[in-house]
């Protein structure tokens, strides 16, 4: 580990292990949104933020702010940090590293500041229980709405309730709304394979995706396998089949053409009835489309549209169904953020890269009502979500330390 | 209905439907070989065997037959028959017609013959719950093996503890093995829908095709599918979708090439995890080839092998096993028997055509000792193994009416 940096690693390292401890022991790592066990993960970080001198609050949203003021009032805020809850069997880092590296950036400043700083743990940014991610972002960003308070869990809890129960207030919902942010720099680890790819020390993130989801259904004839002609088959698993491999070729030409990040996956293929006998009868594929440039996107998921109906009449199956679940846009960094970011890395030593964020993260929301931009640490072979996720104790070291310069540098200007 | 036939439509239809409804009431039409449902089933057949005057019993292999002596005993044995059982929420003609119509065309023969006839009913045509199919015509054809006998259902009974359990004697097996069959002749349904879309009243089967099944898995790695970019990926689907495409195009071609019925599915495709956010790390797919030509099918189990390795390593992945799980030859029906069927179907003024049967039947492994032809009625819509399963009253007394006349010209030969 570098001794040479201005934050402590060891301290950094030592509370990032910490607060992976306090999970589900039957499934490490879970700390889910609203369980007990997030609430204690919570207490325990409330006690890491007063022992930094941090003034402590959840804010109407379900956030947790850890705040020291500013000489200057009338400069605003400069906010820090990420989330503490995981998925399901989840990693010690997703979140928890952009928490942890906020806070230790912030307890090493060794001068008071003209602004004022926070550090947050964002409620809910993982899909939670209710259905719904990044709800604290949303919240603080102006994007919780009533539709959403009252999406309910299996329990029958309604969201807006169990906001309310772990300290937030969403009678005062537009309270969580913020106009005083300056800045807003997160901490991620990758979760992709591009920086260890690269041997790079750092990420500087250009933009955000956004993401449609697409679901085709084929809907064909589930005839029997040996005596149906080719000629005569309604065969809906080869119209999903050739969707697939045309998707495959499409979204590889487009990442290859310079337009930024773009990808697309098949994630989810399910035939029926799935016999060896059979000819697939139905098949539903589930598309993951995600771009850096949306226009790109649109003009994808259109010739998706278009591509897999000619495919469908061409396998003499019908295309039941066509549906956009879901899509969202791109936010682009913030460009002045990104150079303080490359400033602060280089004047540390540490190499950077630019690159897109192919998954979503709180940045996504923050960045509607503030310059917000982000910073990747890499992360042992792309893995993420799952209990072998791992970041080395001088990547996260590092990151702490270019987030430290970069508030250093944002309060002197 | 006809009634200028010489065999008795209305009879023929009563008994088949007085057998499918002996079935388990709470899905129809199911009666499974060796549940008492199927004994049930021939305690009746074994009544109705006796009006026919046929004197019945149950040889070594737990077939059941009637059969009435000829007057030239070195004439040897004309066999008509099918099977009885049927796949769990079956169809009331699969097998059934078979056994019914071979019943009519003997009792309505109005004349002593030279040779032996035999109505059979083979046992557990169907997949039985031993994990084997045609159990019956493998004994009478001498490839019911003692490794056979030895399957186990899930009650741990063996298959020939089951056999003998039903009247067969396993211990006396090799008397099963027929060496006086003259000539066999199996109607059966369709289960297809190449009558039905040309209007033709019956089919004359060319062959009942060999089946290959192969196993291929795809492994690749199941990475984010919002990071990993198109590049860097090891999609498994994408591989497996690429063969797919590929096999439907080949065997497309092969069917149109004139070298008799060839057939090729992917009924299976089961991908891992199967989430819209992760690429697929493991993909399995089973085909299904069947071909009238072994040849052709060898050469296409080759090609599948060669071009799926080349698609792995061109999509990054790992083809981790490639398996053929059996492979059955082709049975080629006998040319004479054939064009005595569409001799005796001329005369009786029905339309016919040459097909091959794509489905396995109890005619290809008798045919293995002795002359075999196979009669196919239509099925509304191809369906089989369902309780939609249908054929005509006409169509069956028609069917009746062309074996009756092809026994009464086999024997006067």
């Amino acid at each position: 580990m570098r001794n040479d940096l201005p934050v402590d690693g060891a301290r950094l390292w030592a509370d990032v292990m910490a607060l992976a401890e306090i999970t589900d022991p039957a499934q490490p790592y879970t700390r889910r949104s609203f369980s007990p066990r997030f609430l204690e993960g919570r207490a325990w970080l409330a006690r890491r933020f007063e022992e930094a001198s941090l003034k402590v609050h959840i804010d109407a949203g379900g956030n947790l702010i850890g705040r020291r003021d500013g000489s200057d009032p009338a400069r605003g805020t400069i906010m820090l940090g990420s989330h503490s809850d995981t998925v399901p069997s989840g990693g010690r880092f997703d979140g928890i590293a952009g928490v942890i590296a906020a806070l230790e950036a912030v307890r090493s400043l060794d001068q008071p500041s003209r602004h004022a700083i926070e550090v947050v743990d964002f409620l809910a940014e993982e899909p939670s229980d209710y259905g719904l991610s990044c709800v604290g972002s949303r919240a603080m960003s102006g994007h919780l709405d009533a539709g959403m308070l009252a999406y309910t869990n299996a329990a029958g809890e309604k969201l807006g309730a169990a906001i309310d129960r772990i300290g937030g207030a969403t009678r005062d919902l537009a309270q969580a709304r913020r106009n005083d942010i300056v800045a807003f720099l997160e901490l991620h680890i990758e979760q992709g394979i591009v920086l260890e790819s690269q041997n790079i020390d750092l990420g500087l993130v250009t933009a955000i995706v956004g993401i449609a989801r697409v679901e085709i259904i084929f809907q064909g004839a589930a005839d029997h396998a040996g005596t149906t002609p080719m000629t005569l088959r309604h065969d809906a698993g080869v119209a999903a089949a050739r969707t697939i491999a045309l998707v495959a070729d499409s979204a590889s030409a487009l990442a290859a053409s310079g337009q930024g990040h773009f990808v697309a996956t098949a994630g989810v293929l399910t035939l029926e009835p799935n016999a060896a006998n059979v000819v697939p009868g139905r098949a539903r594929v589930v598309f993951d489309i995600r771009a850096e440039d949306h226009a790109l996107a649109t003009v994808f998921v259109a010739e998706l549209d278009s591509e897999s109906a000619r495919i469908a009449a061409a396998a003499g199956v019908e295309r039941s169904r066509f549906a956009l679940l879901s899509n969202t846009t791109p936010a682009a960094c913030d460009p002045r953020l990104r150079a303080l970011l490359a400033q602060s890395a280089e004047t540390l030593g540490f190499s950077t890269t630019s690159l897109a964020s192919g998954a979503g993260h709180d940045a996504a929301f923050v960045s509607r009502i503030a310059p917000s931009a982000m910073l990747f640490v890499p992360c042992r072979g792309g893995k993420s979500h799952a209990p072998e996720e791992w970041a080395e104790p001088d990547a996260l070291a590092a990151g702490a330390a270019v987030l430290r310069e970069a508030v250093r540098r944002l309060d002197a200007r």
